[in-house]
Parts: structure tokens; sequence; C-alpha cells
């Protein structure tokens, strides 16, 4: 619906990136220089903060700290992992929402985050339309993971690429420094898709890289594993590195920490809690082979290695940001964000466009099966050249004594009356 | 010695640090243009190299490639763990280094390492000195670990501070980014001495810090670490961030992980192979706690993350590597290059100074217990203004396609006949 006016929310959901907030700053900032905006809100802790009416006035923020979210990691605001019913079957949370949207006069409602996110936000876009409450919702995308149907890629992903793809570089110096043999099990982030994982092969593309990478679109076999990491030792002096995606499965599709009996937590949506599948391979390794292993896990250190993030993407995710307002405003909802790569351009081009949020929701891309090559455990050209260029370009974070110097946001609560 | 004229040997030894190869260029580039070294040689793999007469010639390398040596990780020669024997017991392996150090004309030896290898770089200086054959040797500390005695602080040291202190930084935003708990335990190196794991409370200097901090230097008690947590957790919304040092012992001096069951190998010097200490007191404190836990290993990433080195370190390790060629061309031998930290002035200011091998070696310098506060948990204020300093500036890294451009060396051999 074009020319609402009314107050702006904005929430942030999921597992957060190095440059998530440079979304909210675009959000921000764009809403906060809106005429049809009246007010702009963030929400603490995702759909939480607005069910239990807990959200920030952004106004009352300076533009400065607001600039340097761009480069502040994690969610600023607070994430959340919170599971809306079906609004057919239990509407509580919805009546609620709704409630809080009518008292504040929220028109323009944006949702940051990842599959499940956008699945949320959907939700909450149908029911507001059904209830004829007039709200305009833009669904702004986020996740390492780099899974969303729809996008050429994901705001954040590329960050974490480059972590990853320098952090095996340095590794690969590292791990070949003496005249004895080294195994390296590297374990990196991805339940489903092996985006991230695949990023390693930027490093090979650069001569410094993993011998052996498994993503989570392939059957792990622990004993081809084994047999793997055996050729490459007999070839290479006992020196290997292999990656792993935390979210290796075995032909049932069952986790191979879980198929080892390394078991882990569930969480509000049924996902296990991955993590320490490279402890468990590198155990087995070293038994079969005799060779010193090292298991290392990426773990938090990729997704919010700020320092080390795409310049080229904390613009983009900026922009994703601008564009839902933008976007909003214009009269668009029950939509998401996304990023489409303008084909026959010489250099590197992304623009964005909408994509209704039912299609976005619950789908997860996967790496093309034809991209993953030696029978497993390499990744083809065709990723390099879709990767590299979002890897482009270095942050220009701000120090103080040689540290980065983060947001600093005063989070002033609305009153609830 | 003054006035010899000869051949540089310069080699590198233990384990690797981010800027450890700024000491080779400056080694490198300063013998090059010394007029009384004759040829500049850099040993492949250490003491071993030398042993088997495989040494580069570096006059053929590219002096743009040297100059990248300065923000290339791990060691650019390859490094060795390789124990000389008492010459008083067995000399073989002195008569071989003396042969080959004659028959290329060898005057001028630098040994680049730790601890272990001053030690080693003593005994071959005292062994040549007794055997009548004019060298000059002189030691070129490194050690991330920090912990070598006579020095202010440690080639290497700085930039692994700063990796672990903007780590830790991003982690702390990363960790409290859900309204549900979430202890995390990070583990970081330092065998015997502190001073990395301290460095973690730079990051609480910015507000960003941890919770808890455990050095080696003060024992270690598990129980007390659960009650330590459960304090955290209880004020802090089940939120807590623990550092350990991998070397934590319990109060009989034996490690955690092995008092816990969980014993590593050993390496050819005696020393146990550290690492997963973080894993398993994660174990025992969910257990205990029933939070979420996630331990976190900075495993090799502390030590080779050449992207968040210290410009200072850089140009200190690098000027470490000058002065030694400096000091032995002027006659000086069985010294150790220092840092003395200059009193009373008003900004940081370091010099470089040399003491007798014989006191760097085998004396581990740690914490002084007077910096550890809060029962055992903290780092107090001295320790910031020790290691503030030492982390300034951002390394000016050359990029290509988005990823560190290391040095790529030619490493011609030097023909053995």
């Amino acid at each position: 619906m074009k020319g609402l006016k009314g107050a702006l929310m904005f929430a942030q959901s999921g597992g957060p990136t190095s440059v998530i907030n440079a979304s909210a700053a675009g959000v921000f900032l764009e809403g906060l220089q809106t005429p049809e905006i009246t007010a702009v809100y963030g929400a603490a802790h995702g759909i939480r903060g607005i069910l239990n009416e807990e959200f920030f006035d952004i106004s009352k923020e300076d533009v400065k700290e607001l600039e340097l979210l761009k480069n502040t990691p994690s969610s600023a605001l607070g994430s959340v992992r919170y599971k809306l019913k079906d609004a057919s079957v239990d509407d509580t949370d919805y009546k609620r929402l709704l409630e809080v949207f009518k008292k504040y006069n929220v028109r323009y409602f944006f949702y940051n985050g990842g599959n499940d996110s956008m699945d949320t936000c959907n939700k909450i876009s149908k029911y507001m339309a059904k209830s004829g409450y007039e709200m305009n919702v833009i669904g702004v995308p986020k996740t390492i993971d780099n899974d969303l149907f729809g996008t050429d890629h994901c705001p954040g992903f590329a960050s974490a690429a480059k972590y990853i793809a320098t952090t095996i570089m340095e590794i690969n110096l590292d791990a070949k420094v003496y005249d004895t043999g080294l195994i390296c099990v590297v374990e990196v982030m991805g339940r489903n898709a092996g985006w991230l994982t695949a990023s390693a092969s930027l490093a090979n593309y650069k001569g410094l890289g993993a011998d052996l990478i498994y993503l989570p679109e392939v059957a792990f076999d622990v004993d081809k594993f084994i047999a793997d990491v055996k050729d490459v030792c007999a070839k290479n002096n006992n020196k290997c590195i292999a990656v792993v995606s935390e979210g290796i499965k075995d032909k049932n599709g069952t986790l191979i920490c879980e198929a080892l009996g390394k078991a882990g937590a569930r969480d509000s949506f049924g996902h296990a809690q991955l993590g320490g599948v490279a402890s468990t391979l590198a155990g087995i390794v070293k038994e079969a082979t005799g060779v010193k292993v090292r298991p290392i896990e990426l773990s938090l250190m990729q997704r919010c290695a700020a320092h080390c993030a795409s310049k080229t993407d904390i613009e983009e995710t900026f922009g994703a940001g601008r564009q839902a307002v933008k976007s909003a405003v214009a009269g668009e909802t029950d939509k998401m964000v996304c990023y489409a790569r303008v084909e026959g351009e010489s250099t590197y081009k992304c623009e964005y466009k909408l994509l209704p949020l039912e299609l976005a929701a619950n789908t997860e891309k996967t790496v093309p099966l034809e991209w993953i090559t030696n029978n497993g455990t390499g990744i083809s050209e065709e990723f390099i050249k879709y990767a590299l260029p979002l890897i482009q370009g270095e942050c220009d974070m701000l120090k103080e004594d040689g540290l980065p110097r983060f947001a600093k946001l005063k989070k002033v609560l609305v009153k609830k009356d």
C-alpha cells in the first residue's frame, strides 16, 4: 500500500553475521530521513521484543554510532529463535502483534533474518493483510549460510567466506612449517548448504588451500574420508588439510556427529546443535594414520570476525536495508529484498530485486552438485567465479587503542504507556 | 669478533608466529647490503637444514618478495623441533655443523626462535668458540608466548595478543545476542606463561571482554571454576565468557587435560601436545549448570592471523632482524637481541639491547602474580599498561583478489659440491 504514514519497526532474528548490523544501519538511517515514517523503532530480541513491547527509539541514537553499526558484528538489537505457530492453530501471538502495531501506529515492519525468519515474516505479513491492518512488510535477508532461495547471494555470506579463505591460507602456511607430518581437520558452519565450506576453495585458488573439502550436499562416508586423507598423506609427506562442513551427513541423512554417537541438543526449531565433528574425525583419522592431527573449529569467529569483513558485503548489506525502506514506502509489501547479479557485465554488478516472501521462506538453496568435483572432495572453478567478486574490498573499521571501535547504542526503550 | 668477512646463515625454529618472517626480512635485507657479508643463506627447517646442507641462496630472491615476508605468517624457510645433545655427551651434530660452516665460510649465524631455540643457539655458539672457529652468533627471539627472559616483550606476542583481544571483543558481541543463556569457554595458547591468555583482558579494557580469565601461573581447581562460572551466570542471565590457558594445571602441577584423563602425545622436547581443555571443561560445566556451552579453541589462528597483526610488532620484529646483523658485524657474538622499553617517556618507545645467550636460554618469564586479581580470575591494570602500546597500528598487508598476497620465495637451494 502506497502513501502509508506511520512508525517503522525493525527486528533482527536468527544467528548473527559480521555485517548484519549494516542492514540495521541502512533501515535506520533511511527511515530517519523518510517523511512518511513518523518514528523508527528497533525491537529488542526480534519478535519477542514486539510481543513484550520492548523496543528502542532509534531517533535517540547518535548518527555516528548508527554509521558504526556497519562494522559492528552480531545483532546489535539482540536476536531470538522464536517459532510462531500457524495462525490457524493458535493466533495468540498474532493478535498481540497486531495490538502492539496498532498501539504505536507501526505501518512499516522489517524482519532481518534467514530461512526461519522469512517464514515468520511471511506469516505476520499474511495475518496483518487478512486482518485488514494496513502495513507494509519487507524481509531483509541475512545468513552466512547463503542458503536463501531467490537471491544471488545472501548478506553476510561474503564476509564469512572472506574470513574462511583468509584463515585457510594462513593455516596452510602454518600447518606445513615442520618437516614432520600434520593433518588438520577444519570445521566450517553450514547445516545443509555447503557454501561456506566451499569458500575454502578460494584459498586453493590462491595456491594455499585445502587438500580435501567435504560439503553437506554429498553423503559423507567415514571410511572413504580416511582413505582420502591417507591418499593425500602418501603423496604429500603426511601433510593434509581437510575442510568439513559441520553439517556432513551419512548416506541415511544422519549427521556424522550423531551417527558417531556425539548427539547434541536441539533448538526451538528442532535443529540439532552442531559443532565438534572436526574433533571426532580427528580422533578417528589419528588412529587410522598414526600421524599428528589437529582439529580446528572456526566456531563463532567465522560469523563475527568483522575485522575481516568484505567491503562489498558491507555496502550491499547496508544498501539492502535502505532498499527495504524505499520499497516499503513505495508501496511494496509481503516481499523479501534480493540480490540479482547483472549478467553480461565485464565487472561484477549487483542490483536489488523483490521476491514474494512465501517463495523465500523455508526453501534452502544448496551448492549445485555439478560444482562439487574430485569424487566429492573438490570445488569447481564455477564457484570461484561466483564467490570471488563478493569478497572484494577491505572493511575500513574504525580503531581505538589498536582495537575495533564498535557502535555503542544508547538503547532508549520506548515507554509502554 | 669484529671485521669478520664471510657468509651469513639464518634459520628459523620452534612454533611460528604471524610476524616471524619479519625478522627473516630484516636479517636478509640488512645482510644483502652489508659489505662484510659475502653470501646470505636461509636454512631449510632450522638446524636440520644446516646438518643436511639444505639451504637457500637468498640473493636469488626478489627484494619485493623479501619485503612481503613482513606480512607473511609462519616460518617461510620451514621450522624444526630438534634438540641438540650436550656437546660433552655427543658432539656428532656439532662437528657436522662446524664442517658445513667451514665449507661455506659461514661467519655469521642467526637463530630465530623461543626458549629451546636460544638454548640450541647458545650451545652452538659455545662449541664454535671452543673449537676456535671464528663466527659471530646472535639469537633473534620470537614467541607468541612472550616468555623469554631479559626482554621487555617478545617478537610475535603483540600480534597474537591483538588477534586474541579483537576476537574476544567480537565473540563477546556474538555470545550475548540471544536472550537465552550461553557459556563460552575460550582456550588460548601458552604452556607455562599466561601472557597470551591475559591479553583477553585488553578486550575487557574496551568493555567487551571475558568474565573469567585463568592463567597457568595459578593452580586451577575444577570445582572452583564451576563455582566461578555459576556465580557469573547467576548475576548475568546465564551468560558467561571464560578464557582459559591451554596450560592450566592443578595444584600438583598436572595439566588439567591430563588430570581429567585427556593425555596427549609429547614432542621431541618432552612437551605434552596441548589443546582440547576448553572442550573438556565445556562438558563439565554444561553438566554442572545445564546451560548451553560452547567451547572455542583459538588454535593455530592466534599465531598465524597475519591479517590482524600489530604494526608495532611487525616493525619491531623487522628491526630485531636488522639489529642482529648490525650487532654481529660490529663484533658482537653469543648474544640475543632484546627489547628494552625506554622508561620516563610520555609515549611508548622501545630500544634494542643485547643479552648473553646463556641467560636467555631455558628461562621462562611468567606473568607477575601480583597482576593476577579477583581470586585468580582477573588481570590488573598493570597488564593493560604493559600490553596496550604493543598492539598499536594495523598491518598494511598487500591484498590480491581480496585475499592476502603472501611472499612467494623461489627457494633456490645452494649446490652441495
